[in-house]
């Protein structure tokens, strides 16, 4: 089993959706992708939280064997988000944010991190990304999401991050936006032109479209979940159950492996959004993901 | 083999997208579900055209050995249909509708179409589609469609006709409208609690959702095509390809045949949006469908 590195948002979010509200409940791309890969591998988080950040969502991930230490503290309060969803549930639209102690991150990494095989680049700012990826000696495999906010103020510094990954997770009008195509479809194929050896186009309640310059395109849809409550993190929990799946291997990752990443980031996400912010994730064991993989392979099965 | 009637309309459509223009180019559900179906089994028409209608466009269908003594001229013009798509091609909007003859639709069915075995009622008036259902002797599959209009002006009566079919071929919209669910997952179960024994939900650039109350969902992506062309027609090709293959079985459709029959709906639309109109269907060969699904299996399979 080898480590991994994942930098990201650690936050409090504040989520509306038709099936209630959540008042500064954890969120952050770091925390979701964390509690998923760490139910099969090993991993280190770089991030920062303020004062207010409760011991109690420390322990949640130290009592998952997370490693800590590259979460420092800073003067100031967490980073809040403030969102709401209607309707579909397909589009977060965003009421506030306060970056509060995530404005001046300057991810460094402890020594302990730099071996790290497996390194998630979560949607920070893309120098950030950079920085991160030039303090690990020799990871073996790279990811990286990025947000329509990057690819409109820094897009070439999005296209330099592209260069150095393995792996790009993207939602599908994010991979529109970065090429211009009219669909996922088409986007694919000009994302991997950019560098990365794939691509994960997520498609929220449709399920997701890989495209590897080695096999072309697999596509799956999302396991069918009738009740979404919030699916705040469905992301970032698909980039942890992909990543944590992936470096529980032996092997160097193939493009086998990586199909097999997206269904159990893809089942591990559908867990997530039946409870609003990581209640339902924090609980999911590996027989429940092992039960809803046979439920899935049943729905998908001709 | 057995036959299957069809009722829907006939009709010239002039449409915009992306890609360009086509003006009073061959269209309506009876037209792209009879150039889909017959390629596996014998179809039946009844519908209506005006004194415009094209024998070229009669001959087309001929020579598919598509059954036309159903088909009646009316004193008057085709129906003709107005559309634009933009951006992501999901959805068309109207620019103008002249019914012409379809106003006055009566549909009658020969004495020799009474005996049909597959029924295809597509998307016209509810009432019609129970005046049409009303003459077959012993129908052994029933299948319908629908559209927002009737849900909206008449949705009793098509609840009605739901209560008689096996089987509802529905878009996402229409299925979250029909049922007050807020999404296809939730929609499905609701919909085959009114009658049918499945509902197939078609969800465009992302494939399709069919739940049967014999054995659950059962989804799968659409076949990945870079460059779309025109969408129109795409929902009625997959009911052509659908009941095409369904008809051709010898067995009485189990949900089994259902699953192979969306696979083939879903491969034959995806050659539909290729072109303009009936272009693309209309050159389409068993070949090319074995080629492509071929394809789609590799896309699919982990």
């Amino acid at each position: 089993m080898s480590e991994i590195l994942v930098v990201g948002s650690v936050a409090y979010d504040s989520i509306t959706t038709p099936s209630g509200k959540a008042e500064r409940a954890l969120g952050g791309s770091a925390n979701y992708f964390s509690l998923a890969a760490s139910l099969f591998s090993k991993v280190r988080v770089v991030g920062v939280v303020g004062e207010d950040y409760d011991q109690q969502d420390i322990d949640l991930l130290k009592n998952r064997g997370v490693d800590l230490e590259g979460l420092s503290k800073a003067p100031g309060k967490t980073f809040h988000w403030e969102g709401s969803y209607e309707g579909d549930l397909n589009e977060a639209k965003t009421l506030k944010t306060d970056l509060n102690v995530f404005e001046h991150f300057n991810p460094q990494l402890p020594e302990s991190y730099k071996n790290s095989s497996f390194v998630f680049l979560a949607n920070i700012a893309p120098e950030l990304q950079l920085q991160v990826l030039e303090q690990v000696k020799a990871p073996k495999f790279v990811g990286m999401d990025s947000m329509n906010l990057w690819l409109t103020i820094k897009k070439e510094k999005v296209i330099e991050v592209l260069k150095k990954v393995d792996l790009v997770l993207i939602n599908e009008g994010e991979a529109k936006m970065l090429t211009g195509a009219a669909n996922a479809i088409a986007a694919a194929p000009l994302i991997t032109d950019m560098g990365p050896r794939a691509v994960v186009i997520k498609r929220g309640e449709y399920g997701f479209a890989m495209y590897s310059r080695e096999q072309g395109y697999f596509i799956l849809p999302a396991m069918p979940i009738r009740t979404v409550i919030d699916p705040t993190g469905a992301g970032d929990t698909f980039a942890g159950g992909f990543f944590g799946y992936l470096a529980a291997q032996k092997e160097v990752p193939t493009v086998a492996h990586m199909k097999q990443a997206c269904i159990m980031g893809s089942i591990m996400a559908s867990h997530t959004i039946q409870d609003f912010s990581v209640r339902a994730l924090a609980k999911v064991t590996l027989n429940d993901l092992e039960a809803r993989l046979a439920e899935y392979r049943k729905v998908i099965t001709i």
